[in-house]
């Protein structure tokens, strides 16, 4: 029987360990957390069968612990693990977890299933969440053949579609259609706390859709805009750029603002949701 | 028979005849529109009982057109009505409709029911639309108490709570919770749109909660964002010093980074919406 490792028992590497084990990926899984309560309780609702003992053996590994940890796990995972037993991780940023590796091992192959919710934790965990996603693979240079068609294959079990992208794109990438939107959603929700009480009567439906993003864990959100700054920074300065066009265009050319407004929206549109 | 005229036949005007019928405040309603189809469609579905026929009598008049054109469909209807007939607008902002304004009706009652979707037309028109929401009545210095009271008396009948606030309170106040999100979300859906064709791939469930917001109707949404520019430059000012803090956080101090973030998330699950 095939035992799949997970380290950090949250909702994504928890949901990856549901869902390769129910399409026969491997045959039982296995787990551990920085801390350590996280495992025993995913353990408690079954989302692994077991905790992750020293020197137990294991056939892959899921590294799904926060960004700024993910370098020194794989690390330590690369010099205790043969070197033909894959080890791939989960992050949503990639340039600098390869940064903190003193040499990249062949069996990582570091990937980022685009999935999830402001939900974590164990009990968040569920086989079905990767149905339909898109999984980045960003083999490194020194990823190994063999390493990267697996990793792929389970992903594409799990019911995500690969795109295989370099870690720079993905994190430039990201940067706009994540990372961005979240720490304006943060931002946004702090500017409501700090306002008068009055105010709060004023939130409606589409504050609850922009705000939702600041309602995830404020361990992983802080990791990952530490870990992908520089992209974040270029990101807001085009923001604002774009911003400060459409409040001249409000006082000066109103029509065109309109039309912006327009195809923005037949452009939204097609990325249809509902 | 009582009968309630509506100027816009959209999805706000038409959620109120549908809800005002429903709950008996009116026995018809009659609906008038600046594109004289969109009465006509609202008059084949059903949303409206008929077409409002120049010098027909009504008992009360609800204004739902883009904010831009409220104060002169106002001023027009208090020349053509008796004093004693309640106008009332659902209008996303305040200060700038009082301004439009040769002097103030004292039947006129500002009033925005924070209801409503990315969605738009009579066919988005449903009786419950504003079950449950707030509804802003902002009464102007010449207000007339049986006017107000009339309104205010109409939206409970439909389900809303009624908040009374002073217009220019409530105009900063939609400028956080609505115009600022809805202005990010447009901008940073153009960087989307602008972005190079690999880049659509990484759009996730955040970024489409995010980016719902941008799918709403452009006509009303250049208005909002042309009679609100005040608020919303202020608005975005903040914004901007506010994430230039989140981002040095990141560079030097991720600890406060992630005490802030904390906060922030705690902050809006309290506003709990699930």
């Amino acid at each position: 029987m095939t035992t799949l490792g997970i380290v950090g028992c949250g909702m994504l590497g928890g949901s990856f360990a549901l869902a390769a084990k129910k399409q026969g990926c491997f045959g039982r899984a296995v787990g551990r957390d920085i801390e350590r309560a996280t495992a025993v309780r995913a353990k408690k609702i079954n989302v692994i069968d077991g905790l992750w003992q020293p020197h137990e053996q294991v056939d892959a590994v899921c590294v799904a612990v926060p960004t700024q940890h993910i370098g020194s796990v794989v690390s330590e995972l690369a010099a205790e693990l043969s070197p033909t037993i894959p080890i791939f991780d989960v992050g949503s940023v990639k340039s600098s977890i390869l940064a903190d590796l003193p040499e990249l091992p062949p069996n990582f192959v570091p990937c980022h299933p685009i999935a999830g919710s402001h939900k974590s934790g164990p009990s968040a965990a569920r086989p079905d969440l990767f149905e339909g996603c898109v999984c980045v693979v960003s083999p490194t240079s020194a990823s190994a053949t063999p390493a990267v068609d697996s990793v792929s294959g389970w992903w594409e079990e799990v019911g995500a579609r690969v795109v295989k992208m370099a870690a720079g794109e993905h994190d430039a990438g990201v940067a706009l259609t994540s990372h961005l939107p979240h720490l304006l959603s943060y931002a946004l929700v702090e500017m409501l706390l700090n306002a008068c009480d009055a105010n709060k009567n004023l939130v409606g439906s589409g504050f609850r859709d922009f705000s939702r993003l600041a309602g995830g864990d404020a361990t992983m959100w802080r990791s990952i805009f530490v870990d992908n700054l520089d992209n974040l920074r270029l990101g807001f300065r085009e923001l604002i750029e774009r911003i400060e066009r459409m409040l001249d265009d409000a006082e000066s050319d109103p029509d065109a603002l309109e039309r912006a407004l327009l195809d923005i929206a037949r452009f939204r549109e097609a990325l249809n949701d509902e």
